[in-house]
């Protein structure tokens, strides 16, 4: 009974697995598509998104189904409780990198981007596919360390965030109000994104570790993450 | 044993109806806070945040506590770990009241909201916080037919949001890049705090019915919930 529920368990994680590669893949495709202009892409994201949310309704409803069979307690029920949690960041993060597409879309066969921010914009992309890699090999390879990176690399998508906000505000700025609300909440999709990679490392690290991250990079001597807006 | 059970469960259902309280209240004393420029009300809100984030932990402790001691399965079990999921909801929805105060911090002794927008910004606060209340008393009276009216609160509020938008691509826009900022960070806190009500609200409607919101609306001949972006 007991190899039954293990190989449920596994099973489990394997999905939030391929959630995170799925989502990672997801942000990627979708700041080429909005960079680009390319509208076959962001549909493609787009309807992309339901494989997602698939994934975590079924997931969701394993789990269910292992508390009640298996009635796990300790360690063991804090597993699935935990993956309950990651399930519902990485959905999130679906929403988001769909969110990106869809704004690709709308301003579709114009890109959203003015290219003086192309670079800025980029960067976050590839940083939000970066940190969601990470939290997929945090989740298989259960690495502390490499979970403790993952807040850094959300400093960096901070700083990025910010550089967006101070090219916004400069008066040099010619690219009109639609513009700017456009870049204003791609800004704030990418760090939404990047939170919530962070968050899947983060409770890895409590399973682990029975300590939030919080307090582990404290003992490191680790920067703090920084004003979140 | 089972009666020990059952109060325990209340007692949790009691701890996410004082969250949705705390938080209905704060996005209503942030709204007041954004709208007045007044200091001390948003720091208040954003040191309040902390008394919803204790509130949530604590329920989340219990709630595990409860998996494991009493081990219950099918609809005992769901409402559990649909708690879990609340809790989470109305534990978002303090961090976006408080990102409405933070903004209101931010631009203090200016307001973040020009006085032309001061009523959309006020009725999109009042929305939010009667969602809120709403949600609340779904929880309290597992009332289907009033959790299926906040998803018609949240077209009012997508209609609101899409006004504010107009408002900001309007040729006559004269407040600049950074009001235009403030005001898209605005719209959006607010649409997602309706989204975590809405949320809240349909998870009591399929613990209740074992139906999700969306199939009964639907049932039931109501307007779609549009498009979210």
């Amino acid at each position: 009974m007991r190899d039954a529920y293990h190989e449920e368990l596994d099973s489990i994680g394997d999905g939030l697995v391929e959630m995170a590669r799925l989502v990672g893949s997801a942000i990627g495709r979708a700041t080429t598509a909005i960079l680009d202009a390319d509208l076959k892409l962001a549909e493609a994201v787009i309807a992309g998104d339901s494989k997602v949310d698939d994934l975590q309704r079924d997931l969701e409803a394993r789990a269910i189904a292992l508390l009640a069979r298996q009635q796990p307690v300790a360690t063991d029920l804090r597993i699935v409780v935990t993956s309950l949690r990651m399930s519902a960041d990485l959905e999130r993060s679906g929403d988001l990198a769909q969110h990106v597409a869809k704004l690709a879309r709308l301003r579709f066969p114009d890109t959203a981007v003015p290219r003086d921010l192309h670079s800025t914009v980029l960067e976050m992309g590839q940083l939000a596919q970066r940190l969601m890699a990470k939290a997929g090999e945090v989740l298989i390879t259960k690495d502390v360390d490499l979970a403790l990176q993952l807040e850094q690399d959300d400093d960096a998508m901070d700083l990025l965030h910010r550089a967006l906000f101070q090219h916004l505000m400069d008066d040099r700025w010619q690219h009109g109000i639609e513009t700017a609300v456009d870049v204003t909440l791609l800004g704030r999709y990418y760090e939404r994104f990047a939170d919530h990679a962070v968050s899947v490392a983060k409770r890895v690290v409590y399973l682990v570790t029975g300590e939030h991250a919080d307090e582990l990079n404290q003992t490191a001597g680790a920067p703090g993450a920084g004003e979140s807006s």
